[in-house]
């Protein structure tokens, strides 16, 4: 039967492109990963997209016209289901229609959708939020992204740029955001925006990390901050508290207006930092609304790097 | 057919209820309305709402055997489809069966939804939002409310408490809401909210304001406030300055979580302060994600008192 045959699942991220092929109950049969290069224009990149779609493929040793259905998903803000990548802030492409590229190219269509939606159907599919039918999938990791599951359904808004939880806006203190607009969540917590604040503070006299990174400004990233915040440094304390501050109010304020069964929680910046998730776990539950928290259960996402192909080639696979 | 029959639908707020019996159509054959008593205990509350249906019912010469269901929105938190009300802070009520109270005196089942739902589902079904299937709706009246519709259906969220926008927070100044937390948006833009800190800045010397009131705090409200703004009163500009920041802001970051194509905003602040609310348009347009603000149409609600009897018996027609 056709649903049961494999599809293929691909992750297109700034700094790599994922492939795998996998089958009706999650299982990733093959996969294939390689780093993007300096050239990021769509044909190059469409050229190592489709190396590693043939790639997976030939390692499960399932040819194309075994596949139920190619999905991807792309880190960019997209113009609804029509494949067109309307901001792809990492890759530098405005209004590229890249669905039609891959399809053309693979000789079959193809479901196009943003990377965190692929993550977070995975996670609801297969992973930590199974059995949830109200979902909230939250990344931090290079960026903040965030995915839906609403009534079982991937929620995709209007024309397809739902859940950007990166771009809530939070207090006005005047940070940029990589989106061209300042106060961003991102524009805080995420892993790159962070990491440059970091540097600059190491560098105009937070000595601590600035030693913790043997005095290499490059070598600077969120986990140094942890580290601090576990001596008791007290920098790094009240950073972690003004993070957490933000991040936990945004989660809560999306709890409120959503009341989701599920708020799954994953990315780097998370993973490597788990002070600064219970600091702001703690703010979650003192600003959400009561009612909603009551219902709520929050877990780590569980499928690791390999949610956005699973959910990505699931996608697919409900599509045809 | 059983489809075109009329349903009643109720509106229970904090200071009126009103039953009508409205067709298949979304018109009002008849409407009933009477004020809440001192006496706010489910019984006292109960035999008003059964009066008010029954009155209704006796003006539209349709007997209750004729109905094809009852819906009824209430000002509340409430326990998913249950009928339960968790919460209805304008009726001093925790925890109440209204739902099977209410079925039990009128003999038939009954859908309760929360008022603001209610109203969404009328906006969309046969107002303003007619045609858009992703609505969020925002009222400002006495309190701060909204409705979602995602994908063509009523959103209720998992436990059934979706879309109580008056409950994010905004920046933290402290001030308390009528919910036990503090810094909510209703705690800043809610009209009994707002009236209280006008009452409290008239008296502590805002001049212009207490002479506009001829001098009696009771007459404050936020109408006046505009009126000052249109005379350029520096106080006032300042005021809706901040208040526009914060209402603005949290409209575009919902916005942004959830990409829908309208947004309908009504309730008696907005209607009666539209410099404030020009004033939120132009933050939510420089706050929210571009690319989601490009397919997002905004516009006034369009049914006035009845949105609520009206969604409300739409919404029992569905379930029949």
């Amino acid at each position: 039967m056709k649903a049961n045959q494999p599809a293929i699942g691909i992750d297109l991220g700034g700094t790599n492109v994922r492939a795998a092929v996998v089958d009706a109950s999650g299982s990733v049969l093959s996969s294939y990963r390689q780093p993007l290069g300096a050239k990021r224009d769509p044909q190059s990149v469409l050229d190592l997209v489709c190396q590693a779609a043939h790639q997976a493929m030939a390692q499960a040793a399932t040819p194309a016209e075994e596949l139920v259905g190619v999905g991807i998903g792309v880190a960019a803000q997209l113009r609804g289901s029509s494949g067109m990548v309307a901001v792809a802030p990492n890759l530098g492409w405005r209004e590229v229609p890249f669905g039609a590229m891959v399809a053309k190219d693979l000789g079959r269509s193809v479901r196009v959708v943003n990377d965190l939606e692929a993550i977070c159907w995975g996670e609801v599919a297969f992973g930590a939020a199974h059995g949830f039918r109200d979902v909230l999938v939250v990344f931090v990791g290079t960026g903040v992204g965030g995915g839906l599951v609403l009534d079982g359904q991937l929620y995709q808004g209007a024309s397809g740029v739902a859940a950007e939880i990166g771009h809530v806006k939070v207090f006005p203190s005047g940070r940029n955001c990589g989106c061209g607009g300042t106060d961003c969540l991102e524009a805080y917590l995420g892993g790159a925006n962070l990491s440059r604040r970091l540097r600059e503070e190491a560098e105009a006299g937070w000595s601590e990390l600035m030693t913790l990174a043997k005095a290499d400004p490059a070598a600077i990233h969120p986990g140094l901050v942890e580290q601090l915040h576990a001596q008791g440094d007290p920098r790094a304390k009240q950073l972690w508290s003004e993070l957490a501050e933000l991040f936990g109010t945004v989660l809560a304020n999306s709890v409120t207006l959503l009341n989701p069964s599920a708020l799954v929680l994953g990315g780097t910046v998370l993973s490597g930092c788990p002070r600064l998730l219970d600091l702001s776990l703690v703010v979650l539950r003192r600003q959400a609304l009561a009612v909603a928290l009551e219902t709520l259960t929050i877990k780590p996402a569980s499928l690791g790097d390999t949610a956005g192909v699973i959910g990505a080639a699931d996608l697919a696979r409900k599509d045809n």
